[in-house]
């Protein structure tokens, strides 16, 4: 039995003038707690995120069930374990899956994610994939939740409490989570990564040094918030980022705000790029850093004011119009703190509209209707 | 050797006043060109779409790969493939397959869907699967093109010239062409399905039928056209035919469109939703109607205008504003029907804002670049 000590004090705003902005910035502080006893050495224990070696060894494929911010970070996790474990993943929205009559092959692990355990349309695919006589996993915030009682196994987040409707610290553990299952399945399976269990540990301080650098993002918010309209783009795990870059300033400043993969613009949303359109890229993956940095250009041909999250290691001289850096060090653990300027892109962008950013209009914080 | 006649006269206008409207209005009998030869009695033959019935039982996985309007079929073939013939397919976005290091299992069909063959991004994937030592088939209109003759098989779509940017006629047959491929597996797999195999038969004249009843859709556009946003929403297939009605008229009359799967909307998109904020909803899949209409009533409820693109059989007094009806016999047939009017709602919205349907700003016919 784990337990899970939430302090009172976590559920106050502690002198921020919203709980948005205090969640986003003790982010650090609990992927700290995330990530406390679940590696050892170079190597993620299975035990500590509810799994068993015997288990992961049998994994085949892995199909994760979330809905809104939690399947953006489900997208993230589909790249992790593809990439370092070389297990096929798919990751579908929980309310299309559930009537989609799907086809899950045998020794497939289903994994839901839901911070507060209670999403309605995650559960009802939890249950079909019982059902269906799959493993079923959970990752959620929430200790005692029915996504973590209806489970085969549970790994917590340790987000603590989370208040702002718009989430933050759920999402940003949810990804920790996911990359220690990653770790943990590219090991049992013969690619392990100790650089990358490694560099887990260092997050936490790469997280501060991030949100240490965000005055920039006041700037860029300000000229967000005159507009209606902006596009985040960008590609792989950078694509899935800029879904989540998008459904925040959606959520809260109400912008029109859309994601494409980079790639993909041309097939038809470049007609909407006009004079000052704004654009928002993600490049944190150097790999098609140079295959993104041609949509810039596409973009800017039209006129788009292009703000960019990057790779600090990049070069100079990119064809964006303003720019904030994030030190990657190594690429399959920046996306949560690429995740910050993001968030505080969206957070400011709703202050200077003057919104309400913690209860904003017609949603609730934990969606446990169909 | 497969030789497709083009007609110089189809390439002309023929009394439209632009060849979108004419493409549109050519679907029905570019479907009987599609279908001719491909059906004998109950059954699809395998021989006629480049498919072998020995090749077809081996198939385990489906990999379809496309971009812009075809990545829109290929997610309409995955719900049919795998409903049908229950068989599991992935479909992804050509310029994000071909950097993820994709993992695929043996005996993957890989589906390339391209209208011109020659979508930069969409062959570098078919040879990246070629590589991996993948069957490719292609799925494209043009003989000869790129794709046709790198592919291990290839089916054409036989829509005839397709000369707007904006793809209307090239997508249904893609659609049909997945169709049959669907009922070929399903047949081949035990799981027949000769009464969708003679409603395909039908599918021309239902065509017409629904060209007919569209005066309605001209005031719809109307409407639309003096907006900036408007949102799509469906489930299911009808979420897939929700985001080629985005696409369509982004393309063509830069409104600012979005889909999303209709249950998603609580989890983001609602905020965006206030008073006389345009929702299209698509509703030709019985199975989830009741759910889409809960969703229905949520937009409703905090203002939205909601035109219906809904299956005749569904009552009146829908909490929708305005209504069309498609009939729909067999749901699993029913999208190159429902894609009518998405398309003439692009259409006649890019009219009336007066803009250059044939030619929109930004957009190429073929994406030949990455």
């Amino acid at each position: 039995i784990m337990t899970v000590d939430w302090d009172i004090r976590q559920a106050e705003r502690g002198g921020y003038p919203h709980f948005m902005l205090k969640e986003i910035m003790e982010q650090p502080d609990v992927w700290s707690d995330c990530l406390l006893g679940r590696i050892q050495g170079d190597r993620v224990v299975p035990e500590q995120i509810g799994l068993t070696p015997e288990y992961l060894q049998r994994v085949k494929h892995i199909q994760i069930i979330a809905a809104g911010t939690a399947y953006h970070a489900g997208l993230i996790g589909k790249s992790l374990i593809e990439s370092l474990a070389r297990i096929p993943v798919n990751v579908d929205v929980a309310s299309e899956f559930r009537y989609a009559h799907p086809v899950m092959e045998p020794d497939t692990m289903v994994i839901a994610i839901s911070q507060s355990g209670e999403t309605a349309d995650t559960l009802a695919c939890l249950r079909l994939a019982r059902e269906l006589g799959h493993f079923t996993f959970s990752i959620t915030n929430t200790v005692g939740s029915t996504a973590a009682r209806e489970s085969d196994a549970v790994a917590y987040t340790l987000a603590g409490p989370e208040i702002a409707v718009a989430s933050t610290k759920a999402y940003t553990t949810q990804i920790l989570v996911l990359t220690l299952i990653a770790l943990a399945l590219a090991d049992i399976h013969g690619h392990p990564r100790p650089d990358l269990v490694r560099g887990l540990l260092q997050l936490p301080l790469l997280g501060h040094q991030v949100l240490d650098v965000m005055e920039p993002v006041k700037d860029m918010a300000e000229r967000l918030a005159s507009g209606h309209d902006v596009f985040y783009i960008g590609r792989g795990r950078d694509y899935a980022l800029a879904m989540e870059g998008q459904l925040k300033i959606k959520e809260i400043s109400y912008l029109h705000a859309e994601a494409y993969p980079a790639g993909e613009l041309k097939h038809g949303t470049l007609a909407l790029i006009e004079e000052n359109t704004p654009v928002v890229v993600i490049m944190t993956e150097r790999d098609v850093a140079d295959k993104t940095v041609s949509n810039i250009l596409e973009v800017k041909a039209r006129g788009a004011e292009v703000w960019g999250i990057v790779d600090s290691s990049l070069p100079v001289g990119l064809p964006i119009d303003h720019r904030i850096d994030v030190a990657v060090d190594l690429p399959e653990l920046s996306p949560v703190l690429a995740a910050i300027p993001l968030q505080l892109l969206a957070y400011y962008t709703a202050v200077a509209r003057g919104e309400d950013v913690d209860q904003p209009r017609n949603l609730a914080k934990s969606v446990t209707v169909e």
